[in-house]
């Protein structure tokens, strides 16, 4: 591809260019039922309006876009996979009103400005991928003063659970250095070198990819020790790059179990967005797609976990609170690495000395 | 990282990096044994003279020439693993001898030219990972007139073999198009959009995936459905570039079936290098690696199955002869399609009319 960066293209369009993938997210019901209702509940936003799409992949929020009774859709998409939109949207004889133009949104030129930008850009956790940056960039070139972006607003969550994954991990972790000994034992023996000199590396190596690497989970809310708390909130319309770039939030939580024995395995995270409009164009209908733990199962991005090598016992006292931080990572500026720093005690600010201070970081692969 | 193309260190050095991949490669015994006795049973070729060792990993390969008597070793490695290396190597005392580069070989610049070269650059099917390039490069730019390569000749092998996976291959095809066909009627009924229009662009995507990729596989000797055949031999010491860049080779199998009713499910390929030094510095003991199917388990690279949608019948004529192709793809030079035509009949030559040509292609992934 030309226009897109090599390594990007390698790393994170590459599988948007399969129909598999695009339809692994078009069965997600619950996002689906979300986008679908945002803007079949708000017909005013949509109706007569320009509207664009950021990443319209399959085609799916531009052709609703249409049928909703939009003048004009503008659907961008950076992969081939604007080529199957645009015979989508032809076999849905809306290709009068929607134009596929295959491009990064970056680079598209638009022939006007638009009234809606509707855009599902949502990773891992809310911001893997950092896809939101190029949303950012057609609003602040193409939107219309008090135009409105759908979704409008986002959170993110924290809560403690209970898991038995996170001991696994610790088990896994262990096997593993294990099995390093005894390749260093072999090594020695058969073929004269001593590899011991890197068992930290590995450790090292391994350490980070079993216990500093957060995992997608699917929790039942039963495992659930407490209640959730927003630790950042994004409104989109006004939101800008410099803001995007890292997080850095204060939490706190109070665990609270109901067995009194379980302890704190792991913190999960997940988000929410909101389809309110903006200020001069409320929505008629405020919309919300949840991927908060569900006893009928996850949204394709289910949560986070974030395990920790030593669990939060009832006795360290229920509250919990700290901060969260993310960063970007050097390589790979759509990839993050979430730290949280907390202290535990009886009550929120009054910390248990024993144990002190606790931090921890994860890659979100 | 600075000097590899950002796409290639995505796609391709990325893995290296990591001392868990290179442990993988260390654990494979008949990988180890081969290089280990080709240094070992050959002490004139190192004893005094100064290797290369293209793409030194952990520094294996590197120490080994060391302690076999090199007077100097260049152990050049483009990832961070360069920095693991230099660790292991002084840990083994060999600091002195060995010098530890972090660049590509194609940037690297060397005090000297050297006598010996040393690299394990084989991939999947021989060429998967088109490292070889480099070596030829290093070859051409810094081996003194005479010097050898380690390894230096390699052959490419055809086989057919009984299996049941190519059925269950299109078993699942077959699932994915019929989910795809469920997926088609949802979309409709609750969401207005008719995804019909892409059902053929669907189906050719998973057709690719199953059908026209290839695999990983362990074979056991049992299931060869006749003698391999040699496609193609490299002498490693002299060939080209140009030589390297594509495969067009004729092959002729002879399918043998002892219990008479086995179909011929797929085309296994695999490959096997040699170490015999150079013309004017022959070794003094030949060794082989072979990655030949094996009762005892396979190297990490396996074999690579060709599965095909129709299985030849022993009714179709025991002999089996054609061509195979193997072409870079344009996206990544280090990936290859890889194309077989061939004719069926009783005897080689004499084509069995009703079936005609027969001809596919896969993706090695
Ligand atoms: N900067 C950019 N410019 C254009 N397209 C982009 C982009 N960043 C991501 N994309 C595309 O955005 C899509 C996100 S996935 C969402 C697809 C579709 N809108 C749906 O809701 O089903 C992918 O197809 C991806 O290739
Ligand atoms: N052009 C190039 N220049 C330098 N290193 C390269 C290279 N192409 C591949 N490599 C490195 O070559 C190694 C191949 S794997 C073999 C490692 C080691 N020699 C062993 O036998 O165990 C990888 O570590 C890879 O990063």
């Amino acid at each position: 591809p030309d226009k897109i960066g090599d390594a990007d293209f390698a790393n994170y369009f590459c599988t948007y260019g399969y129909l598999y993938h695009q339809k692994d997210m078009l069965e997600d019901t619950q996002r689906m039922n979300a986008y679908y209702d945002a803007v079949r509940k708000n017909p005013r936003a949509f109706k007569d309006k320009v509207v664009l799409d950021v990443g319209t992949g399959s085609g799916i929020l531009a052709i609703w876009a249409a049928q909703a009774g939009a003048k004009k859709v503008y659907a961008v998409e950076a992969t081939y996979m604007a080529t199957h939109a645009r015979k989508l949207i032809a076999a849905n004889g809306l290709e009068n009103v929607i134009t596929v133009m295959q491009s990064t949104v970056e680079e598209v030129e638009l022939p006007e400005k638009v009234d809606v930008i509707i855009s599902e850009w949502m990773g891992y956790f809310l911001l893997r991928e950092s896809m939101f940056d190029s949303v950012i960039v057609a609003r602040d070139k193409w939107m219309k003063e008090g135009g409105a972006l759908f979704p409008s607003n986002a959170r993110m969550f924290l809560a403690p659970i209970r898991t038995n994954t996170a001991n696994q991990k610790y088990n896994d972790f262990e096997d593993s250095c294990g099995g390093w000994d005894n390749f260093v034992d072999d090594t020695r023996e058969n073929y004269g070198v001593d590899m011991s000199a890197l068992t930290d590396t590995f450790e090292k190596e391994q350490r980070e990819f079993f216990l500093n690497t957060s995992a997608w989970v699917d929790i039942n809310p039963s495992q659930l020790l407490g209640a959730p708390c927003v630790v950042k909130e994004y409104d989109l319309n006004v939101v800008t790059l410099e803001e995007m770039k890292s997080v850095d939030a204060p939490f706190s939580l109070t665990v609270l179990d109901a067995m009194g024995n379980s302890e704190v395995g792991a913190f999960a995270g997940w988000f929410d967005v909101h389809f309110k409009g903006s200020k001069q164009n409320p929505c008629e209908t405020e919309v919300e797609l949840t991927t908060a733990p569900d006893a009928n199962g996850a949204t394709h991005w289910g949560q986070q976990a974030f395990y920790l090598e030593r669990g939060i016992k009832p006795s360290d006292g229920g509250a919990v609170w700290g901060r969260l931080e993310m960063k970007r990572k050097r390589e790979n500026q759509r990839l993050y690495d979430l730290k949280l720093t907390w202290e535990q005690g009886e009550e929120q600010g009054k910390p248990n000395e024993e144990i002190g201070e606790s931090s921890n970081v994860w890659h979100i692969e």
